[in-house]
């Protein structure tokens, strides 16, 4: 574990499918190098999953345990980074009940992600109010560790404004920094495509790569995988530009010189998408087969991930807690 | 304390200023004679009252043990009724916050409680999302105990059909009774008016008896109070309607037989308002006498006072705790 004055980090995941490469890329693989540099909390968001899931809570539920096996097989170590599970701190909840107090109904509707997750969820007035007010819930995640960092994709970064407008609005009421302003940190490589060209992997397009993938699995993905539409013979010049293939090259080729090399190759004609995809299939499995076979021995030994995970949580209740304290005393909200 | 199988009431107030004559005929009044026959909780609102007054927090905190002090002078004993704290429960805030889920954005503009309370404190658009959930907080508190009984003014009956949407939602998801469906308990007797004749008491519109109004003030007040403005001359007919002298007298007059003949008499003409309003600075000064000296009493005791306040808070966690789990239970929330 990092020095307790290491900057903060507050990450998660809606525990609501499998996770998959797209997750890897964008999250997980680099929580595994946060960890020795931050003092990291990792929550399994099953509380805020629920926002939009209440007609199939047992969805939620069950993904909990799945998630944490991931976290696992892909190298995050719960020595190093606090995992917890959010319904279990109801301190976060608490939190979030007195946020609401500090962010109006417009604002709310103005957040521009809230409004483009509405749109996308077809909601239109049928919004679940638990559903509107979910960044009153995420500044409650943020600051009950004094999150100083957040990793999140550009779309998410006017969630984190949002909470730093809660922050400052409180610290105002409090006329002292109670509360901590977070920074949004924003990964270096983008959103990983879906297999098939989309822009983002997600299980109801099935066009994702799970990270239990087994290797024939492996294989058939990449036989799909969207390459370039105009290089139909092999002697035409290929297009790098939206190129599935090198894309997920950039993000798994342990071997950059090699892959220039055959990027500028496929650019001046003569390299079949077959040379490329079997290179990838490389790649792919090379990454994949540690995490599955880790993934495969914390499946065995479920009784420990979930000791684990209370460990976690305690840990992140301790916290929770001295914040909601000191949000409460803020308010005056204490008498005994 | 009655039995454990006696029907839940469940009722309460902001702690915002000090308690007045309309609070003890609308409430107060009714619970010293309801804790006999009802397990009744009941509630100092703090974290409620927090949702339009994030911009003076002090007087919320301040108000809590004056409200307490209010209880017990009228007469709440808290070895029948369990007085307690809103903020030191959180387990209302975390139920508060998934019943955030069960009601939709849409259905909480079109309360019309919520809506007439917008109007009142001219929110406009700027409304804190913190008031516009607050039916799910009052659901949360009212399903906390399983109450079956909310007693509440006519204006308030929205808020427990809400309440009991809520309940039936959530129970359609558990697919059991979970959660218990409330009455509105509307009082006999409606709104006390203050003494300028307007349809409310309030302390803004300096219109109030306090209960610990002393003498002298009762006195004044009794003197300002509106009439019959047609009642010019004694030997002129008197009006009862809107006629508030007669209205209290309605409310605190132990003698039904002598005031109705008091009407009779105002009604044919002969009776001056003085005579009125000295049999009413009578029975007023007759009521609240002793609940002004229990008042002095407990102020003197205000540790001890703190100590109720703390147990009965302890026991309102236990059961509130209870309902918390039951529901996370059928919400799949439970891992450890």
């Amino acid at each position: 574990m990092t020095s307790r004055t290491a900057p903060v980090i507050l990450t998660g995941d809606r525990p609501t499918g499998p996770m998959h490469l797209g997750h890897f890329v964008g999250s997980l693989r680099n929580r595994v190098a946060y960890q020795n540099e931050f003092r990291q909390y990792i929550m399994i968001a099953d509380a805020q999953a629920l926002t939009d899931n209440m007609d199939d809570t047992g969805k939620v539920s069950r993904h909990v345990i799945e998630v944490a096996l991931d976290y696992l097989a892909v190298g995050i170590d719960p020595k190093k980074s606090t995992i917890f599970i959010q319904s279990q701190v109801p301190e976060l909840a608490e939190l979030a009940f007195y946020y609401l107090n500090l962010v109006s109904v417009a604002r709310l509707e103005r957040n521009p992600t809230v409004k483009e997750e509405i749109r996308q969820r077809g909601f239109e007035r049928d919004i679940p109010a638990g559903f509107l007010t979910y960044p009153a819930s995420q500044a409650a995640d943020i600051t009950a560790f004094k999150a100083s960092l957040v990793p999140v994709g550009e779309d998410q970064i006017p969630m984190i404004e949002q909470s730093n407008e809660i922050v400052r609005h409180f610290n105002r009421i409090a006329e002292r920094e109670v509360l901590v302003e977070a920074k949004a940190l924003v990964p270096p490589l983008g959103r990983l495509p879906g297999i098939d060209g989309k822009a983002k992997m997600s299980k109801s397009l099935k066009n994702v790569i799970h990270l239990n993938a087994n290797p024939d699995e492996i294989c058939a993905a990449v036989k799909k995988i969207y390459t370039d539409p105009l290089h139909l013979r092999i002697e035409d010049p290929g297009h790098l530009e939206g190129n599935v293939a090198f894309i997920y090259l950039d993000a798994f080729d342990p071997d950059p010189v090699g892959l220039a090399e055959l990027k500028a190759y496929y650019v001046r004609g003569g390299l079949a998408d077959s040379v490329v995809k079997a290179r990838l299939e490389t790649c792919l499995q090379d990454v994949l087969a540690p995490i599955r076979s880790r993934r495969q021995q914390f499946e065995k030994a479920r009784g420990e991930v979930l000791q684990c995970l209370k460990e976690g949580t305690d840990q992140a209740r301790e916290i929770a807690a001295r914040t909601v304290a000191e949000v409460k005393s803020a308010l005056g909200l204490t008498y005994f």
